[in-house]
């Protein structure tokens, strides 16, 4: 029975509730596409602290509300019914990849739908109800919480708990408004609570004191760290538990910079055949490993190439706790983190692990007229990158590349499990968006480039200063060694005069050693403009990750 | 039992009899974007008689198959599993608009899914199955069949029946193939049968019988024809009806060109209070209706002001046969368009409705120096056209400026329903394909341009020439009237200089009557390449039919 001293409004809209809410969880951009069913919502986002950034199409202002979730912890696309279907792509990687964005799609209201059997945008006749529910099945696959708002009873509960399901486990939700329930009028309740199944102490206590116990008898532990990790910003107490006891840390690729690779007890990533071979050979000689948080998929596993041989296993992540062969189903992610980080054993271990100075690129200087290889272009790259570099890269020899590069916390964008090409441009001028204080370095391929290169437009209209890497090999490289064939061939363009068309950014074009490191050395030194550098490659040249991978994901598909 | 003297081959493989099958009915390309999963599929193509077509992205190359099927009968677009749902947007609109073609998915294959619960592109764990099941589930709500090939005991039935679904209801339809089961043998059996139900010659009798007696007591009957006759291949049959008794026809939007715009009976579109006035009188003070093969959503109706005072109404669509109240569930509407055909009556209407003269518009003559409007755009258009140029639009102004435009039967393609934006360039390049004895013309918005522009990667690449012409109105203009805000503002671009990206395609800019009229002249004397045409306009020139939709818009979202 406390006297509040300042009066809270007692009503508002939906729309403006639900505005309200995503500003005060620090959302400050929403990315769409406007259409007639969501013209009433874009007004009121028009009129609100938060910004509306127009997207050229839906499927990047997906890919663009998913890279500002994943580095600021809570993004948001706008779409219009039917139509709007083409961000489902962003929206399923967003579900496998843990990211924790909002969608918002516009539909008619119910008074259209009672007028009219077939409405435009629609999936076909609604026939016996007032709506097309299409939509909401599609989106029931790829998002933890569906709500159409059309009742202001309910909208704020509504609203509350799917914003609460999706900070919780950090993947998409779904909003459908009719739109003439934007301006609909709720009477504000003082937020609910939402009741959650409890942490059961005494089976935390069990956990920690199993690996109190092993961790004792172990003279060579490990820890696999993944993107969970960084989603549920559990890297703290992970550093906490491994620095007190000097255990060596390794990461998965999507966990890439969960941890800075700048660490002392960073080792690198582990994914099988595709780790360097120190890395490989400490993490398969372990006898003991944490996995914490980690998507054990095909691509994590080095097609499946991982072999954890540590006789004590404990596996970690947001859908299970498990050691050796046991699971603990009421201990979560977080708490079983929390508890190794306040663990108080009397132990260290020995630090007889490579170091991180070993798996350094050599300095790069460019040789005279030398044409530039895979492997230079990636050398030459990381003698640029400073604390405030992030790192955005697109699926292929992108993303096998940049695997090698050595980068600080948080530094580093990518999308290995899903795997859809085209997502590194929209996410680059996402991550501009999210985090001005970092310069963006997008890396990505020709293949993905001609997916969605029109969104540099989208740089040019609000400012964003990415720098855009583009590797030229002349095709799908990443399909070449697995089965060659014209369909693996693209169409060259001039790439580098697009900022001609967009009338803004700078665009180089490297062939030479000198000449990439020279538009390195201009786009990194400018900012204020996307700068967009074209680097002629060989079409079968490969990093030497790729080649790896290739050889691996030929063998499992033979 | 008879002796055939050319034996046929008794096996084949899974993969080469969906293609056999597909070349049969008549597909030359396949439209696609290659994956790991479908790269098995992808060479075959390459070593086949058909045609495989590399699109940029997976949403554009359906759009292109749609186009295709559209034209030609049946279409194809062939993605990877996963990262292919960029797909749904055309799927969806190929369901609503009756468009015949195939998707092509691979997947993995059963042993991969044993072996591992996350595999890249799938949509989370698959867990007890032995498949991701969710894309199969996506596809349902938009196809009118879903088959997985994984069984060479099955195969064959499984292609030959949903073939035949798919050009029975002129719809998608939808094949996944595990990736290791292309190459899989199946014994060929003879083609089944399908079984339908047969037609009701009592009922067709009936109908016809009670039609016949309203028209002999009709004194201004008109036909109001759609898409569903042109997909269905019953113009002739509707003709030789309307000649016969000298009744006029009307056309609603998305059926355009079903009949020829300058036969003699033919009036123009009908759409509510957005058709010309001589239509709209005519129509709405007809005494019989034939509704035959529309959609009555509420874009074909007009924001849903069509009034259909007529005392006399069929309504014939795939869908449902009625007459005033009454249903005929067992008659289709192939029979009754038939039936109408052969009716043998001793009837001739007058024939003082307002002949298509009328709505020609003026012959163009340019202006010195005047900038041109929207209307002046088609004025000058019109005047290029024969018989030979197929008009491809795009949703917005393109589509309602275009909608005056007189045609040739078969001579305009467009997406009024599902009214996807961005349709228009890679239907004109699927389009030029389907048809390469017509010169398409494509007609696109900047905002729809934006969307979908890397595709005229593909008419470079192989060597297609449609002719773009793009509006260019700064921003979203059919959403200004309805809601005005930046959300409706688009980065302007050097939009004719892309082909200087591209390496192909020739470039114009025209901000004068002159100007538009000279770069009409070079594109439609020139083939061989493809011409990009950007007009100048101002944003608020809406052509009187945008103006007249937004009035009706506005009304029904208030």
């Amino acid at each position: 029975m406390s006297v509040t001293t300042e009066a809270k409004p007692s009503t508002a809209t939906i729309g403006q509730y639900l505005l309200d809410r995503l500003h005060a969880l620090g959302v400050e951009h929403i990315f769409g596409v406007p259409g007639d069913y969501i013209l009433q919502f874009d007004k009121l986002i028009e009129n609100h602290q938060i910004n509306f950034i127009n997207a050229t199409r839906e499927n990047t202002a997906g890919y663009m509300a998913d890279a500002y979730a994943r580095l600021r912890g809570l993004g948001v696309a706008c779409i219009t019914y039917g139509v709007g279907i083409n961000i489902t792509n962003a929206v399923a990687q967003g579900y496998v990849e843990n990211s924790p964005f909002v969608v918002i799609s516009g539909t008619a209201s119910t008074e259209e739908f009672a007028s009219c059997r077939y409405l435009h945008h629609m999936f076909g006749s609604h026939k016996g109800q007032l709506r097309d529910t299409t939509q909401m099945d599609i989106f029931q696959k790829m998002t933890v919480a569906q709500e159409l708002l059309d009742n202001p009873l309910t909208a704020q509960t509504q609203i509350d708990r799917a914003l609460d399901l999706c900070l919780t486990y950090k993947k998409p939700v779904y909003f459908e408004i009719p739109r003439n329930q934007v301006e609909q009028t709720i009477a504000l309740a003082p937020a609910a609570s939402v009741t959650r199944l409890d942490e059961d102490h005494e089976a935390l206590a069990e956990v920690l004191e199993e690996v109190s116990e092993f961790l004792k008898r172990s003279e060579r532990p490990v820890i696999w760290v993944g993107h969970e990790i960084q989603r549920h910003q559990l890297s703290g107490p992970i550093l906490q538990f491994a620095e007190k006891y000097r255990i060596p840390i390794v990461s998965s690729i999507l966990g890439k910079t969960t941890i800075s690779e700048y660490h002392p007890l960073y080792m690198g990533i582990y994914q099988g055949v595709m780790s360097i071979e120190e890395v490989k050979e400490y993490v398969e000689s372990a006898d003991a490993i944490f996995v914490l948080g980690v998507a054990l998929n095909e691509i994590e596993t080095g097609m499946q190439t991982a072999n954890l041989n540590a006789k004590q296993k404990v596996l970690a992540s947001s859908e299970r706790i498990k050691v050796n062969h046991h699971h603990y189903p009421r201990v979560s992610m977080h708490a079983l983190v929390n508890g190794l980080a306040s663990l108080d054993l009397n132990l260290r271990f020995r630090s007889d692990y490579p170091a991180y100075i070993d798996r350094r690129l050599p300095p790069f200087k460019a040789v005279n007229d030398k044409k530039t290889s895979v492997q230079r272009l990636f050398e030459c790259l990381q003698g640029f990158l400073r604390a405030e570099h992030l790192i955005v890269c697109d699926f292929g020899d992108s993303l096998f590349g940049c695997s090698d590069l050595i980068l600080e916390q948080d530094n580093f964008l990518s999308n290995p499990y899903f795997a859809t090409l085209g997502f590194g441009i929209p996410a680059a001028i996402g991550a501009a968006q999210a985090v001005p204080q970092k310069r963006v370095v997008g890396v990505v391929g020709d293949g993905a480039f001609q997916m969605t290169c029109t969104e540099l437009s989208t740089a040019v209209r609000y400012g964003l200063d990415p720098i855009i890497i583009l590797l030229n090999n002349h095709g799908y490289a990443t399909e070449r060694p697995i089965l060659e064939g014209t369909y693996n061939d693209i169409l060259n363009w001039s790439y580098s005069k697009i900022p001609q068309i967009l009338g803004g950014g700078k665009g180089h074009y490297a062939r030479t050693e000198e000449e990439m490191e020279h538009a390195f050395q201009q786009a990194f030194q400018e900012r204020g403009t996307f700068h967009l550098i074209e680097v002629e490659l060989e079409q079968d040249d490969l990093s030497p990750a790729l080649h790896r991978f290739s050889q691996a994901i030929k063998k499992s598909s033979s």
